[in-house]
């Protein structure tokens, strides 16, 4: 390439990253997002119905889910989960942690259009939307989020931004913020809610923090088990060829290798169901491991309960207790979610477990049903 | 600037790039680090005497040094500690797997032309080398590291390149391979010798990978009490207030951004002083993590010990154990290093705990002493 012909390149290159800067800014600022919203006709501006509809969003480090249900005042909250849903959309990464600011919030400001847009309805119809997203731990977080919240919908469309797991938490309570939920997959966290609007949470610091019942921690532990064993400071146990064999390594030894060569801690997370087929096949050392992932578990919940007083004061009332997360979901014979249960039983006798039916994002329109209906119908 | 100012810009740019680079090259193909060698005079060439030098190298992760011994064959393997130290140099990382090859290589070449150049020695007044260096691991580490040590020095220098750990435990076995060295720092690693040439080791697999005697380990338990403690699912311990006095932060909560803020296992193993002075103070949590780690020191060497059978059929042979690091030295009243003799005792009678006086790259230079005797004058 001549110098006249690398200038014209790099000018050139010049003028087209303008442009896309411009079309972000355009699309963002002037709402290409939204431009859906003029080629309906103002009839089919109303998708639920006349009362409108609701958006719940269940925003996190994965993926974005936004889900859209008919408004219908004169439901009963038991009638809630007959509410058709009207459309679902699904998009990247929304925690502002993760990507920054400016990405998470074209993420859910684009997951809410495409879900609206699918199911024909306006930002004009939404009586209220309820973001779940994680990454919100402080109030500095949610009004953050909020305040552009604010600058997508109409004044009249009420707004609510919660933590991730209070869509879990509303996913087997129909909406209601009320009980204990928890999560276990990669990671693991216990968050509950008294009615009064109390709440409390215990772990979800991350494994370095001690989150030993999570995937991640199980899983750390049975790779520990195998170096242990491998020195001569561990039981001899299956998980050296089950996890050996699956990773395609020849020896214990380049677990370290592979341990350190990547961060992500779904990755490590992963091996669980090696660890509970070698429970299963009799193995101690992956028992011990899942017995103890039992206890770490159940404390979180058993914090969380006590905290709040969610079994009243003599510790029998009844509380749900919802429970998500693969950790808690896996369909074995060794179930970690039914011991978990068990444990927890002990000390709580009228836990009402329950495995949701629906995702998260749906707890999260469900949620904005009885925010809305509590700010407006009381 | 104008498109032809930014073009002579450039032009220039890459001019200085390509001189850096032949600068580069040259300084190293054609050894501007020996460049000292041609300024002095024959006789003093021989700085170590008419019998040469030693050089002795512990290449760790953060820093490596390079000792310059003179070469006495007269003397006997107990008179090895009165060979006066010529000379001392300093330099970065040479971890391989840390730097990169090319880094590594050069940072260990300077160290060494720089510790020959202060007292005055050329590279053919060298008799032996013992290059220590971690992240040697394999046999093939060994060879390539080999390889290029060969071309440096003329061929009647002999070559040795060992474990760091190695040095560790020459440093308190006068350069002699028996016996077993534990070092707990950031991380923690066992390592042992019989003197027919069998090693072992265990721990050494990072923190994901069960190192929990280590500094880091032991400092990553005292966060998750704090924590636990928080959240309720733990003890209170005067960990939380000794912990985020010293951090600077208001609440427990605020542990997780600074935990994950920075990945550096140093930074968190920095905080096992604080949980020596809380177990001191008479913190139970504090004194359960301190007597948990010895434990797990103790079983490393244990497992050492047994593999190579170090303690004799009977188990009542003497062997020394060297224990090296920050962990182990803390010369505290609650002393890790001897809480873990105590317990090595208690299976092994006639264990000999060594805390070396001198630092591991004189063990590593007494090994390359140790090293040329046996192969030139046994």
């Amino acid at each position: 390439m001549t110098p006249e012909q690398e200038k014209e390149k790099e000018e050139k290159g010049e003028q087209e990253e303008q442009v896309l800067v411009l079309d972000a800014m355009k699309r963002y600022r002037n709402g290409e997002i939204w431009d859906f919203e003029d080629d309906m006709a103002v009839s089919d501006g109303h998708g639920g119905g006349e009362n409108g509809v609701l958006l719940g969003l269940d925003g996190g480090t994965t993926s974005t889910v936004c889900i859209c249900l008919p408004m219908v005042p004169s439901f009963s909250h038991s009638q809630l989960q007959s509410l058709p849903i009207l459309a679902r959309a699904v998009a990247g990464c929304s925690n502002h942690n993760s990507v920054g600011e400016i990405a998470a919030r074209e993420t859910l400001e684009q997951v809410m259009a495409d879900a609206l847009s699918k199911c024909g309805s306006k930002r004009s119809s939404v009586r209220a939307v309820c973001l779940a997203v994680s990454g919100v731990n402080h109030p500095t977080d949610q009004q953050r989020i909020l305040n552009w919240l604010r600058d997508i919908f109409p004044s009249h469309v009420k707004l609510y931004v919660r933590n991730d797991a209070v869509a879990a938490l509303a996913s087997g309570t129909m909406g209601r913020l009320h009980g204990c939920v928890l999560i276990a997959g990669t990671g693991t966290i216990a968050y509950g809610f008294t009615e009064d609007g109390k709440e409390a949470r215990a772990a979800g610091a991350g494994p370095v923090l001690g989150d030993w019942g999570s995937g991640y921690g199980i899983a750390a532990q049975a790779l520990t088990a195998v170096v242990k064993a491998h020195d001569g400071r561990g039981p001899s146990t299956r998980l050296t060829n089950s996890i050996l064999q699956a990773l395609g390594l020849s020896s214990a030894e380049e677990l370290i290798g592979w341990t350190y060569a990547d961060p992500s801690w779904a990755r490590i997370a992963a091996l669980v169901p090696l660890v509970v087929s070698c429970a299963e096949a009799g193995d101690e050392v992956a028992n011990k491991i899942l017995l103890e992932s039992v206890q770490e578990l159940a404390s979180s919940v058993k914090a969380v309960v006590e905290r709040l007083g969610l079994s009243g004061q003599d510790g029998k009332d009844a509380f749900p207790l919802v429970m998500v997360g693969g950790v808690l979901e896996a369909n074995r014979r060794w179930d970690i979610g039914k011991e978990v249960v068990n444990c927890i039983s002990k000390y709580f006798p009228r836990v009402l477990p329950i495995r949701p039916k629906v995702e998260p994002a749906v707890g999260a329109a469900w949620l904005a049903w009885n925010f809305f209906m509590k700010e407006c119908y009381s």
